[in-house]
């Protein structure tokens, strides 16, 4: 018998970085009660973004971060859009380059993911702020 | 009861550009009945994507496609696929570089996005041309 | 009526390149006897990526290798995750620049996408591997 289950959570980020999901999406798909089908995770933002990433060594994550910081540089001398900050313009245009909505297939009650594989929401704004997340599961509940 | 409702579209676009299709998925959703579930979103092209943006400045929209102009230049000397000019092997990279689909959650019969968050069709080359978006939602007709 | 119909397979890769899993898609949806509703792909690793790419013409795939051997170079003096060598970071900076999930809308039975658009594996390691990709479908069965 095939349903839907949707909720929505928020989480604090504070600075510029990686914080990971995976377990609460996990908990939410567990709590559905679906064993077969699609979780999809939007990111309610356009200044931080979803990103999958390896969730063993946080040396990983930093590097992705410099990546970032030199690719994106803050004060590029054609930004116009620039009214919240030097972090404004960058924070949207690593958005673009990296994720808003992820869907992840479900078999036997577990979302179907890597070893070390994580979902992360990529913070891409400096101050404290809190970030909306929207997860609708739809499956099999047999 | 869970049902599916699939559909196609297209727009025209006239250069690159981004050009915003929230609303027509929007429309889509409500015309489907569906409540609560997910919509997926497709273009059907690989010289254009998608992409998530912040809708209200357009001047954040014009300093995202100064970004990828320089990222990804036109006739770099190490091109070989350039038989359909200087905007074409540009535009499969940068499609590579956006999205093709994204999937958004719907509750209580509305898409999930933030207040500024729209979804656009990023038009990569420069001639006017059609573009085919296909949309599927699949979820509880309430 | 509408029903699940989930399930994983794994490809062979042979060093860095794109590797066409379009047809395996294909048939999995059409073995689902699924004909209206949402196909998602989903890559279960961090060193390797999802992406849509044109599939007519192989020197686009070289040009895109090429452009991400210099947009994503081997060896960059600020890495500090080198344990797994020179491709080991880039491999995840490329991953986290393409996709993980795609999800393809289903019509009369098949995949909507471009006559020229192909779903590819990027594989971004060296070395011969597995990779594992897992599907689920979500619709009706008409």
């Amino acid at each position: 018998m095939v349903k839907t289950f949707s909720t929505a959570f928020t989480i604090s980020t504070h600075g510029i970085g990686t914080y990971e999901i995976t377990d609460r999406i996990g908990a939410i798909v567990r709590n559905s009660g679906i064993t077969t089908g699609t979780a999809t995770v939007l990111l309610k933002h356009t200044s931080a973004s979803l990103v999958f990433f390896e969730n063993a060594d946080p040396t990983a994550r930093a590097d992705l971060e410099e990546f970032f910081r030199r690719l994106v540089p803050e004060d590029a001398e054609y930004f116009s859009h620039t009214l919240e900050g030097s972090d404004d313009m960058p924070s949207h245009i690593r958005m673009a380059l990296t994720r808003t909505s992820e869907s992840i297939p479900i078999m036997e009650g577990s979302l179907q993911l890597g070893t070390w594989q994580g979902l992360f929401v990529y913070e891409h704004r400096r101050r404290p702020t809190q970030r909306s997340i929207v997860v609708s599961v739809v499956g099999d509940a047999g």
